[in-house]
């Protein structure tokens, strides 16, 4: 696979991990999801990492630059999904995804985005990180 | 990948498929899905299919099925994001995909299926083919 698909839904960008992600497919998704955050004005970005059983400090990385370039274009990155032995893993190697939001699970995910819509105003949803 | 990730957002499960389906694969997408829908009493499942190049007999015959477990357990399918090239070939074997419904994006396939929920009636929308 050459590309991660993006799928629309109302204001926000759905993106399902499924696989590994190696450099050129990570920098492919880097620049789909910029350029589609541009085309459509999405206000969010859902990243489902819920198929990944181990997320590494290249994909960690990854998914910072993704919330910092959605940030600079107005848009809100949350990532859903994440399982706990994957956060326990994170804690441990010192990665806390900076600028990255989270949720439990997509439609809470979702309701953030939409939230973030609403009022444009931080939302104080449950398995949220901070936001900086 | 052992398992296909499944999103619930709202009353409707989706699915992005994204790699070849072998049959281990066709049959846990199939037996999760089943159980999901009875879970959390989906209404709609949404399989978006922009990542295959390839649809073949055996994907087409798992869409269908999995269109006709969810119809017996009240979700409508709806298939989204069909390349141009696997609709053609798709027609060239002759494969029909019957009981599946189909939307040209994410968006209008959730709208098909929200729309199904609000007057439970078929949905006259684009890109939409024949329900038997």
């Amino acid at each position: 696979m050459d590309r991660i698909p993006i799928l629309k839904l109302g204001e926000a960008l759905l993106v399902t991990i499924q696989v590994d992600m190696h450099d050129r497919l990570a920098m492919a998704l880097e620049e789909d999801l910029t350029a589609r955050i541009v085309e459509q004005s999405a206000k969010g970005v859902l990243i489902d990492i819920s198929a990944l059983e181990i997320v590494d400090s290249f994909i960690g990385r990854t998914l910072a630059n993704i919330a910092m370039i959605a940030r600079i274009l107005d848009a809100e990155t949350v990532v859903v999904g994440m399982r706990p032995a994957v956060a326990i893993t994170l804690v441990e190697l010192g990665l806390s995804l900076p600028g990255v939001r989270t949720a439990l699970n997509a439609e809470r995910g979702m309701a953030m985005i939409k939230n973030r819509i609403d009022d444009h105003d931080p939302i104080a949803a449950d398995g949220e990180e901070g936001d900086c």
